[in-house]
């Protein structure tokens, strides 16, 4: 009866036949997306995944929870350790250990005892930022490897303007509590200052992004103990805490976990924790169980225009445009990749 | 080991003697709150609060939601509708329909059928947003009935800059891309506008905001169908949908639940949707069992304190303060208030 969203009768009006002389609708963001050509889409390295296979649920189902890993020149010293630490099957038999509402839900060795595996890293806290200028020229297949969102704007002939301290994206509003200025850059939120340090880049606690546990300063964090955002952006945490990739499939499986009753969430009970099968890079699994997944890319036509529709929604259901959006509120498109 | 947030270790640390020469811990927000005088703390009157009773969980556990209502001006309409509902007793034996990852849990009549009782208000769009200039005039008890952050941080003397189309609080940046200004107002984050429609405000989508779902417009919904958020702050329902609420209790009883698989996270299966025991206004309820709650007050210096904290962590955890907040990051503490 009060079906809030009716994105569903929306979409079915595109394949019924027009007998009314009604204006066409308008696609939603998640049309738009969709209907963007094959080669806007790139697919993320499989070598880039971190694939966590949680136990089965009261019912049975399996939890497969996919990460995708943050590219250079983000995290990399962190990444490297969460690439050792599957490796060495270091989180079979973890657990996740703390579910606290609209914030995270965190895994690891609940024990505190179990022995890393030898070589990890000792990360400094100024990797919290990128900020080497040589980084934004990086050639990566003849591309740079970091692209600003306001230059592809600029490059695609779109009006940029910059009113105080707000970006403009393509005509909309992204202003940030935050960060100085905010950017999509090889698929992921950014945030950037020119002014503070020459060429900052920092990456954004948005909803599914996966950080490190650390304890207080100057420790930083092995990677070993991990979490994901699962309410809303925790943006306070950006440059205090490592974000090394986001979740990309199966948030569900953390996010409508039991949460922690005691302290910051976490389960009093350790019958309550949530057993960690195995946590895999998806190239250390069998071929048959790979999982391939593809991303929006953010310098694509379809890109700019899905923001902009989720800035100004135009599609039915909608009644005022709000002209802007929170970047944390334009998540990038990911899909599966079909098997062939 | 890597307990991420050492916020239990930090507040030990207030109870145990200071041996070595180390500074004092910078109190986190949520201390600040706690140590707000009483006089800081408002009642919230019993006839504002919506009580959800959910079926007990797989464990027997009872499953209680406690709503707070919308002060006036905001959403009256659709605010007397849901009384009347209440009262009817119209929403025992309906249920939750719907739960979608990272946006909202919906509940309601699953089967469309059921009649509302007689007298419902048919509430116009106007609605969203309340322009009446008379209103931020109203009086109760001898107070204005809304009042504006930058008023009230003006009266404490604090310097209030205007940098662009930021708003900066107490030195705190609240840049927000949805608003042209936001504000909290009798303990409620809330949008305005001089310019667009003078004195125009309008409810904010938080983490908890409780909504009225609605068919396509010109439809506004008449209260029996409800949702509350369980994800990143929906900013661009804002003057889309009517804001009536937020959930103050056990908002984990709705963010928990299973996602939907079907269709805007519908239940496909009747038998995963959660019956709803009870709906009531709390003086409906048995004086033993009424809740009672309390908010700090947007007004009191403990609130800028608390805000200024959220937006500048300086507690021992935090490295880099942001130097601002989106204001559904500077949630308004509320608390049971302990039986006498």
């Amino acid at each position: 009866m009060k079906h809030l969203f009716l994105a569903a009768v929306a979409a079915t009006s595109f394949v019924l036949p027009a007998f009314a002389a009604e204006p066409a609708p308008v696609p939603s963001p998640g049309e738009i997306a969709a209907a963007a050509p094959a080669g806007d889409w790139v697919a993320i390295a499989p070598a880039d995944l971190l694939v966590m296979d949680l136990a089965p649920d009261a019912k049975g189902r399996q939890r497969r929870v996919i990460i995708q890993l943050m590219p250079a020149p983000f995290s990399q010293g962190w990444i490297g350790n969460i690439r050792k630490l599957a490796a060495a099957h270091w989180w079979d038999g973890t657990s996740v250990n703390r579910v606290q509402d609209n914030y995270v839900a965190q895994w690891g060795d609940a024990t505190e005892k179990k022995a890393l595996p030898a070589g990890l890293a000792t990360v400094p806290e100024v990797e919290y930022v990128n900020s080497d200028p040589a980084s934004s020229q990086t050639s990566v297949d003849g591309k740079p490897a970091i692209r600003l969102s306001k230059d592809e704007a600029a490059r695609r002939g779109e009006q940029i303007e910059r009113a105080g301290k707000r970006d403009i994206f393509g005509g909309m509003s992204m202003a940030d509590a935050y960060a100085p200025d905010v950017m999509f850059a090889d698929g992921w939120p950014i945030g950037y200052s020119d002014a503070q340090v020459p060429d900052s880049r920092w990456p954004l606690h948005c909803y599914g992004a996966v950080g490190v546990g650390r304890n207080l300063s100057p420790d930083t964090g092995s990677g070993a103990e991990l979490y994901a955002v699962i309410g809303h952006a925790p943006r306070h945490l950006d440059r205090n805490i490592a974000v090394v990739g986001r979740v990309i499939s199966g948030i569900e499986h953390l996010s409508s976990l039991p949460r922690g009753t005691g302290a910051l969430g976490f389960y009093e009970d350790a019958a309550d924790r949530v057993a960690i099968i195995s946590i895999r890079i998806a190239t250390d699994l069998p071929a048959a169980d790979r999982p391939r997944f593809e991303y929006l890319s953010t310098d694509s036509d379809s890109f700019a225009r899905y923001a902009d529709a989720r800035a100004n929604r135009r599609d039915p259901f909608f009644i005022r445009p709000a002209g802007g959006a929170d970047i944390c509120n334009i998540p990038v498109p990911v899909r599966p990749v079909a098997a062939k």
